[in-house]
């Protein structure tokens, strides 16, 4: 459906511009209200963080480590991943596919397809701040789960007749642990796998991410959909037809 | 600080596009997934509805309408919509106002300033197709209440030296109820309230509000916040600085 020009000038005429970086403030330190209980408030904040209000952010509110960990481990954040996912499926059923293979669907990896919980909880739910090398640890050991719902869903594009493509701020230098990762927990038939290389590294995600999507487009592929749990795997420039935002209240990449 | 050359490539390199209108598709008739509870499908649909990952949607999911009614009558909303007051302050500090008077909030009126939970209680929350007969006649009356808390951000706003601008979807021949009704209710001192003219029929709100939008850089205000309770408040060209999302389960406008 989408040719180049057309997305442009989708592109051009429908974005948003939610986080400017040059200006946005740390608003982690908000004082909380004081009429407001605890959980009250950090379900008011998980909101604000999910809907980008919160803007940019470093570590979760202290006070709602415990109503992030019950939140996480609980039925809802199945729920809300899984009415996504539904709704991440009748949009994609209504895109009609060439059958050229150049219908792509893009997903990020780290608390898109793989959940990185374990990690989390032995570093307070995202209330530590981030350590790359424990981190990166944890990555090579290749033992990150899938999400149910993100397995299905995976599973019904590539059945819709998309091309996946993952899209991660991951290393080149974990391509090996991250594939082996993908296939143990059920993933396989992606059309590529984009990691950052050399020349990469100390872009923002954000642009890195819209970098690698316009190199797609430039290829002749026609992004028709992306996943990702940060607002940095869909702001941008070339971006989805449509975008979805999964939940993830651990971190926030800029 | 933003200029408008920066402003433009801000504008293109920072950008969302979630909705496409042309290929949307209404999901509003998504299937419950068995396993879970009304409650919990409901909170995730608000969450979905929040995030426009549920795009462009007509009514509230009629097994949501109590659901949604608790929701807006009970005290998560006042403390949604409190955070969410609270990260603009935040941000709003951080904004150089330049002393001309040309650094501009924009507010939209109804759902943002005004609530009109009154009309919508007698009208399902939002589960009737909206009819725009009744709803004029309610609005003629002028009596929608402001938020406490969007009076609040209103006036800090203000006070930090903001030129405020109220941009709605409302009609021009209901200028003098809105007036009245917004002073009523205690608000004050707005530049200017722009309303639909006749030559704004038939546009989208995305559209209508980007291209007023638009004039306001070209008379040389710089648009440092906008805050709405649609993405169509939000999106589209000639965007904010930043911008942000008040909560609102009852409807949406494309």
């Amino acid at each position: 459906m989408a040719s180049s020009p057309r997305s442009f000038s989708i592109l051009f005429f429908f974005f948003i511009f939610l986080i400017d970086p040059s200006i946005s403030t740390r608003t982690s330190f908000i004082k909380l209200p004081g009429s407001v209980d605890g959980s009250r408030y950090c379900d008011s904040w998980r909101l604000a963080a999910e809907t980008n209000n919160a803007g940019t952010w470093d570590v979760i509110p202290s006070v709602c480590v415990d109503s992030v960990a019950d939140y996480l481990n609980g039925e809802q954040f199945l729920s809300d991943y899984n009415v996504i996912a539904d709704y991440v499926i009748a949009f994609a059923k209504t895109v009609e596919i060439s059958g050229d293979d150049k219908d792509v669907w893009i997903f990020d990896i780290d608390e898109t397809l793989l959940t990185n919980i374990d990690y989390y909880k032995a570093h307070g739910y995202g209330s530590e701040p981030f350590d790359s090398n424990s981190y990166n640890e944890w990555v090579v050991q290749g033992t990150a789960p899938a999400f149910d719902a993100s397995l299905r869903l995976y599973n019904a594009l590539k059945k819709l007749g998309f091309t996946i493509i993952l899209l991660t701020g991951r290393d080149e230098d974990q391509r090996s642990f991250t594939e082996t990762n993908l296939r143990d927990v059920g993933y396989s038939g992606w059309e590529r796998l984009l990691l950052r290389g050399p020349k990469d590294q100390g872009t923002s995600a954000t642009n890195y991410k819209s970098e690698q999507r316009s190199k797609l487009i430039e290829e002749g592929f026609k992004i028709r959909g992306n996943t990702g749990d940060q607002w940095s795997d869909l702001l941008g420039f070339a971006v989805a037809d449509r975008s979805f935002k999964v939940p993830n209240p651990m971190y926030y990449i800029a």
